[in-house]
């Protein structure tokens, strides 16, 4: 991936995208991912990493409920990362996400992920930077391990909200009474460092592509929810899996009660 | 480290070596041990990870309980790695494995460890020489996290017996009353396989030696312990640790009931 400048990337859907035709695509997109996840579940061979990353209120939760909410929650498994446990202090940064690896024919969700402790760290200054290289390689060698021995698909998704669309977001939240439970007074400070966020998002997409990261644009919810929809569903295609054919069927003899 | 032939290494103690005088030195060093925990812990920045490794019957729960079995319990784990469990095989190997990384202020012995996928499984060929050379990388890649983002010291040990040494302990398990319940029917055609288990070691060591390996001349017990015993101590001692300053003690008037 080629050095990539957020402020040059739109974060609203293409012009060309027809909404209404969108949502009647999404429900096609959604029956597919029910029968492929099910698929996933039943050949037990692969497993999909989903890493959602975005500033706040750019739209993670609502993917969780919206694109992943709808399959069998058997093998669909989310976990939100927040600031980290005095337990999980003691050990290294990635001790506490790799408990979290998708086991194989499960798909494993990241609300937030081993990214925030080279973003949220890393703006704030807790840790320097030669901290911050080094984590960016133990990064790119823990992604490898989960890809090179257990089969497991990673899909990096980046939600691009521009700064207008979050403000108005957090305003909600001081304002709808069924949004007030997000609100965070740490919020409207964080805000205001969104453009050191977005230059440490780049340095992200530069250090840590060996698996690639997607840019969706976040500004309209139905067009997010669809690129992500639609980048799981084709991913999973790609796997040319197959349901097990009958193991060999015992004799009824065999069976005695 | 060059290439090694387990072959040429003496896996007695050396003639030098006076039983009696090891003997009361290890007094020492346990003492030593002890202390250097209770502080280790106490100061809570570093951690020790201690790998053991060998063939059956080649002394390693006697390494448990005579080294590590003298130290406070609340700052030293054991865990033993057997089979892994369907859980575990859902994983990449290394799941297991880094879930039980020790915390800052801990000490953590491995009894087999992470290098059992590229030793059994090799030498029965259950996985293919490319998996292995793979799995060389990610135990490198997964040790330099350890030891660089959390400051984990990792000391490898091989405990190195003859085969006529093993035979000998493998015939007490089926004499000895105390013994038998370490007996395995596999045990001994396992044993037939020790130069295979020897290549396969010697691999170990030329591949994963970023962080170097002990061999410990393990058919003397009372030597393979010193050994370990003060490896450890000499480790943990050059760490120059330092009991935490008391910090500002709160006026009573602080304190109300």
């Amino acid at each position: 991936m080629p050095s990539i400048k957020l402020a040059d990337i739109p974060t609203t859907a293409p012009k060309k995208a027809d909404k209404e035709q969108i949502k009647e695509e999404m429900q096609t997109i959604l029956k597919d991912l029910d029968e492929l996840q099910n698929l996933l579940y039943a050949e037990h061979k692969h497993s999909l990493l989903v890493v959602l990353q975005g500033m706040d209120a750019s739209g993670k939760d609502g993917v969780v409920r919206d694109v992943f909410g709808t399959m069998n929650p058997m093998g669909v498994v989310v976990t939100p990362f927040k600031a980290p446990t005095a337990q999980e202090m003691d050990h290294d940064f990635l001790w506490r996400i790799h408990q979290h690896a998708p086991g194989k024919g499960t798909i494993q969700v990241f609300n937030r992920s081993h990214y925030e402790d080279v973003l949220v760290q890393r703006v704030h200054k807790w840790v320097d930077d030669d901290v911050i290289t080094k984590r960016f390689g133990a990064i790119n060698d823990f992604e490898k391990l989960l890809r090179d021995h257990n089969s497991t698909h990673i899909l990096k998704f980046y939600l691009h909200v521009s700064q207008g669309a979050q403000m108005a977001r957090l305003e909600e939240r001081t304002q709808d009474p069924r949004k007030m439970w997000k609100y965070n007074e740490k919020d409207f400070a964080e805000a205001k460092l969104f453009k050191k966020y977005q230059k440490a998002y780049e340095d992200v997409f530069k250090e840590c592509n060996k698996i690639p990261w997607y840019i969706v644009p976040a500004d309209h919810n139905w067009y997010k929810e669809y690129f992500i929809a639609k980048t799981v569903r084709d991913t999973l295609k790609s796997l040319k899996m197959k349901f097990p054919k009958l193991p060999k069927v015992k004799n009824n003899e065999d069976v005695k009660p």
